[in-house]
């Protein structure tokens, strides 16, 4: 089920997008707009860099999880969304061959 | 499909982990360490700034593809994968719940 | 008289790193240590990039003068201070030699 | 003498800004323009922090020079200089002030 974790977040954003700024900290954040965001994104890549040199797992995962989220916010800010972002995975990386091939094998 | 796009790249980088830093980029990054991962994290995050701020809708979809890719090679140097953040994303926002919801309802 | 602003800046950053984390600003950064320090760092260079990106020159001004500022702060955390930065340009740029030779011109 | 550092830098700059890109990486990087300034800065940053934690005084030195190097390179595509910045500080910091007074006090 966890795959469609992202989908379901997508679609958490898009409500907020236009959601009042009273209402979450993401409604907040899109208020505020782009700049207030890209920010975000700048601070938790800092941070990831931070936890990783310190070697402590919880906080890795915790950064990347806030890194990721906030691109996501980002994504939806300009009407894009992970999807765009897996999609430019799987041609880059051939995702989509793989799949078929490791469907085929079951 | 699309949603096992995470996890097939998971398995291709568990590959590159081990693999001779001459067979491709990414093996290179796993064998130069922490620091060089690091540097490219911090360095996508930048250009994702950059391109954001540029309004660049292919780009920005490319730069925040690089900072997913980078962060997933970070998560497997340290022996996690993109699974432990679908975890978080899902634990903190109740996706699982939502996940539920959204099934009974079809 | 501005040349000596770094260095009576790096007087200030010395007696703040061991006063009263209540006394200021900066007092409560070095009490909250190297990461808190870091993520300054990491913020205000992202603020530096939005800035200019957005073509604000006060802006710029004030985002990096944050960010030099926060990289005293660490310079100080580590015992070392803007001095160590002057005489690394120095003999980077060669600027020691330039000054001798700007200086025997007059 | 150090003091003068950052003033024969940015007179150094202001000759690179116009000079052809084959000429030195500092030309080069004024004809590659704003965004290639921009991911220096984002770099530089980045590996100060991981400088940092790393505990490495020499490396400290070495990243946060580079830094402001790159902002002086930045400050001066905007046509701003090393000045704007130590005047920022001197008025956040009263440094003016304090210089006035250590003058007085020989």
């Amino acid at each position: 089920m966890k795959q469609n974790a992202l989908k379901l977040l997508d679609e958490i954003l898009e409500q907020r997008k236009t959601a009042s700024p009273d209402e979450s900290y993401t409604a907040k954040l899109f208020s505020d707009g782009q700049d207030s965001i890209l920010k975000k994104v700048g601070e938790e890549a800092t941070e990831t860099v931070i936890a990783s040199k310190s070697g402590d797992k919880a906080e890795i995962i915790h950064e990347i999880a806030d890194l990721w989220f906030h691109t996501m916010v980002l994504l939806k800010f300009h009407d894009l969304d992970s999807d765009d972002i897996l999609k430019e995975l799987e041609s880059r990386f051939g995702l989509s061959g793989l799949e078929e091939k490791a469907n085929r094998k079951k």
